[in-house]
């Protein structure tokens, strides 16, 4: 077997005879993206054999070393196909079904067509309307037919009743989506038991005409047919997911009948072709909120022509489809006393919910946390300083790649704890001033941070801080109230809690009552693909939205924020009031 | 100015320098069809100039002579266009609309979406729900501020509420169209006057596959794929249909947001790719009576994508949308005393309406009206023979093409002439026998009538006549308490009514008590564009259908009425009942 040399982890691996590069790499766990499903199509996962550019999909591997960039790498998957709130078992209605009914055989006396006869039993059996798909009328007088008026047709559930979408036999499946800014996850789900057989993630490539919403959102106002080109982009994305997974679970995707989809508003504008131009302009109106369901033949998507895509609707401009998901995941209305469901990244989205009310604000953050801005800044890539820590009076600090791997700039988690670490130890004052005069601390050869990175992280985790204690207040409540904060987000391999409290990125709760969460947006996707008992219309029509643009008082909570921690640390010892006995009245 | 002669019609006109040979004929009154819209492209109007064939519509006309096909020309145009019973006056709510609504801005305070914003005001106005096709959210926001918040979007009237299909500006038509078995006529209508603009028919391409609905079925059942190449084949026709009347109105038909079509359900079938074989098969069951409203881009129809086409639903298997069309456009329901609206062709349907009901039945005619089976008949083309009569005890003929024409042939209503005026003459007696040994007569060198054909014609007009009988006797009436006789049919230039009594095809009510309606499948669905207060649905529904097949009834009247007239002419005599104070109930 040939010995294959994976560089730069500067592993070797024995590959099988006729296995291929990326065959070879997963054994050594390096996953390695392929968006066209390894046909040789899409060139996505290009290496290097001695220096000579192949395609790791369809180049056999060999005796030689083979340089895999980062680029193609399937690093942060665990993190973002981490689905952790989704419970298949709680589902038990399936958006889209298979039902058998039998029908009584037509007479002379009793001469119903048959489009009359299924719609009638399926409406008395659901107490609904019923209806059937013009594309699958040409298949009904055969199949009803065939077994003697026995029919199992694909149906489904829509809020005007139900809808029959084709008779094909064989499993179900259905499709979620969370269309993010910067990565796209795809899950591939067994309609009948609600349970996941496989993710995919790419990134968004949206990100070729601008890194977040706002400069996408220039983007499509300078440039003809820009919303056009920023739709085309993101639909071939999701057609490579689903690609994807039907090549890998070996089925047609053309049988798929249903897609949910979760994404910020911007996003779901962008899907659809909307601009989303005065998003980004006072009063920040969306063209939008909720999206009519689609046919998968209307966006192009490889699957069920008729079948359905139903994009989650969003709270607000700024509060998207993801936020809603995220409730969704979460079962926030249903949970006991005062909790905080925060996604933090480039915006900070936050839901309070309480006895009867849910209530939302966003702030922007910026891209400091994703790694941007700050000078040893990087994304949950390969040598990302993910965590540091004090021990025994010194920093010591964790790579992505291992304890072998040479860091070479820090991710979010990472610049939180850096910041922990950094205030913990002296080198920096409450105020984020460095205490000697360089002005600079560099934690590895290649990783300083300076004087301004320190400051853009300040702001950063005051902006979540002062939209948290806004929130709150609005509400008559204090931050001590919160029996628990559900942090979701893209934060390397999850955040480390004590050191975002120690920076006063999150108020000084026990560390108990906060919990790590994963995709929720995936998982409220797959949650309303699986569960038709949620209505993520009425879940979005539930929360109110907080606009912290209206009034100073943002501002006022954010200047008090930017202090490491707090200025009024003492705030944090008031008594918790009782709020358990007041009914707030919401939008629900 | 060239002079160009015309044959066979030998006519001979002056063309303007740099018209086409259309153009030149159509100065002559000889119409010739163009599918394509004259762009040279279908070739059906083929013509032969000095025997070599060239395209009608992009060859210039010189001097010469060119002979045109009857193939090629428009006749029976004026029939099968003939909508007299349409009445754009009648029409104040055209089912797709422009509105205009002027809408709050937004504000920081009020920061509804766009969408939510229209939608509530369109609401507010019509009382019902409102939403917006997803293909035009993408101009929406744009739309919107162009006018500081005021917006004319173009809506359709829908079941479940208003639906916004575009902000295009301009003039707004619709389309409306028969699909006949036979024929296609498509009809271009303002959708703000109601008033029909233009017209097209073309020969049905089906026909190809077969001449009759019976055989197109068996086509598709005995060809792989032969639904979707029937399918392909009307919706190949209705496309040229709308081109040629876009490009003769100077009109962009990607703006036409509504289409609505009337055929029988065999037709409505074969339009949406849906095999018919129950239809043929006892109990005659269709797949479907009622049909989803499908969008433009669905079908491929080169409208408004998003535009809808309306199929007009069917009663039974044999009274189809035509039928519902014919009933919509006479307003059948509304009217006084009892009468029949009956549509002869290879079938005959017969409506018949009384105070609070209507019932309806269909026969089996066969094609002899239509002139297939009879030796010397034909379709109305030029040169058949259209009237017979008896003058001063010699019989005259009227040939289509004018008294120079000579006869080739006889067209239905010429044989209905025909068979009364050889039955005046004593040519053949009252059972059909020709008198003299040589059992035929020679009415023009080449148009000679068989007793074979004198058999086919009585089995014809019998099957009218008993279907209308039965139809009569099962709601308790005799046909001497028929008020009116409304006859549908393309009946070369229409029926002489005298003379259809006198062979029994029809019962001998006074001739003023018939009224000959010109195409009613035609002007229902123009009414049905252009009146959003009729609902099809509920016309379809409120017509109860009696199925002749069961008992033996309508064979036994059948026998009788093999008769010239009839067998029982003394049940004529019968006092007439006085059924106008009596309360029918029926499926309204």
């Amino acid at each position: 077997m040939p010995e294959v040399r994976l560089l730069p982890d500067d592993i070797l691996v024995e590959a099988a005879r006729g296995s291929t590069i990326s065959e070879a790499a997963r054994t050594a766990g390096i996953g390695i993206a392929h968006p066209c499903g390894g046909r040789g199509i899409c060139g996505r996962c290009t290496v290097f054999v001695e220096g000579t550019p192949v395609l790791a999909c369809n180049t056999p591997a060999s005796q030689s070393s083979v340089y895999i960039p980062d680029a193609v790498r399937l690093v942060g998957q665990d993190i973002l196909t981490d689905i952790r709130t989704y419970d298949p078992k709680r589902n038990r209605l399936p958006r889209a079904e298979r039902v058998t009914v039998t029908l009584d055989p037509p007479t002379l006396l009793d001469p119903a067509s048959d489009s009359e006869r299924l719609c009638g039993a399926l409406s008395a059996r659901y107490g609904t309307g019923a209806r059937i798909e013009a594309s699958c009328l040409p298949d009904l007088p055969g199949c009803l037919r065939v077994d003697g008026y026995r029919i199992s047709p694909v149906i489904v559930h829509e809020d005007d009743g139900v809808c029959v979408l084709s008779f094909q036999r064989g499993p179900l499946y259905g499709v979620a989506a969370d269309v993010g800014t910067t990565t796209v996850v795809v899950a591939l789900c067994d309609l009948m038991t609600g349970y996941v057989l496989d993710t995919v993630a790419v990134p968004n490539p949206q990100a070729g005409y601008g890194a977040d919403i706002i400069t996408r959102i220039v983007y499509t106002e300078e440039t003809p047919s820009g919303a056009r080109t920023l739709k085309e982009a993101i639909l071939k994305a999701l057609s490579d997911c689903i690609a994807v997974l039907s090549a890998r679970a070996g089925i047609e995707p053309e049988r798929i009948p249903i897609m949910t989809v979760a994404g910020n508003t911007v996003m779901c504008h962008f899907l659809l072709g909307i601009p989303a131009d005065y998003l980004r302009r006072e009063p920040y109106v969306p063209a939008a909120r909720a999206y009519p369901t689609a046919r998968a033949s209307e966006l192009g998507l490889p699957l069920l022509p008729c079948g359905r895509v139903m994009i989650l609707p969003s709270v607000a401009s700024y509060i998207g489809g993801d936020i809603t998901a995220g409730v969704i995941a979460l079962d926030l209305a249903a949970k006991d006393g005062i909790n905080i469901f925060a996604d933090v990244g480039t915006n900070g989205e936050m839901v309070l919910s309480g006895p009867g009310f849910m209530a939302a604000c966003s702030c922007s953050v910026g891209p400091a946390f994703e790694g941007s801005g700050i000078s040893c800044g990087s994304r949950a890539v390969r040598g990302a300083v993910d965590n540091v820590y004090c021990r025994e009076d010194r920093l010591m600090y964790d790579t992505i790649g291992g304890p072998d791997t040479e860091p070479k700039s820090v991710c979010g988690s990472g610049l939180i704890s850096l910041l922990s670490a950094l205030l913990q130890k002296g080198v920096i004052d409450r105020s984020g001033r460095f205490a000697s005069p360089e002005n600079y601390f560099t934690l590895a050869s290649d990783v300083t941070i300076t004087q301004t990175d320190v400051s853009n992280l300040i702001r950063a985790k005051a902006a979540i801080y002062a939209g948290m204690s806004v929130l709150v207040k609005q509400l008559g409540m204090s931050l001590h109230d919160i029996d628990a904060v559900y942090v979701a987000g893209g934060f390397g391999r999850g955040i480390n809690i004590e050191h975002a409290v120690n920076i006063g990125m999150f108020p000084p709760l026990p560390e108990d009552r906060f919990r790590y969460i994963g995709n929720t947006a995936l998982a409220g996707a797959l949650r309303v693909l699986c569960d038709r008992a949620v209505d993520a219309g009425e879940a979005a029509a539930s929360i109110t939205n907080i606009e912290l643009s209206i009034g100073n008082e943002f501002m006022e909570e954010f200047t008090k924020a930017c202090f490491l921690p707090h200025t009024e640390m003492g705030s944090f010892l008031a008594k918790r009031s009782d709020i358990h006995g007041i009914h707030y009245s919401g939008r629900r």
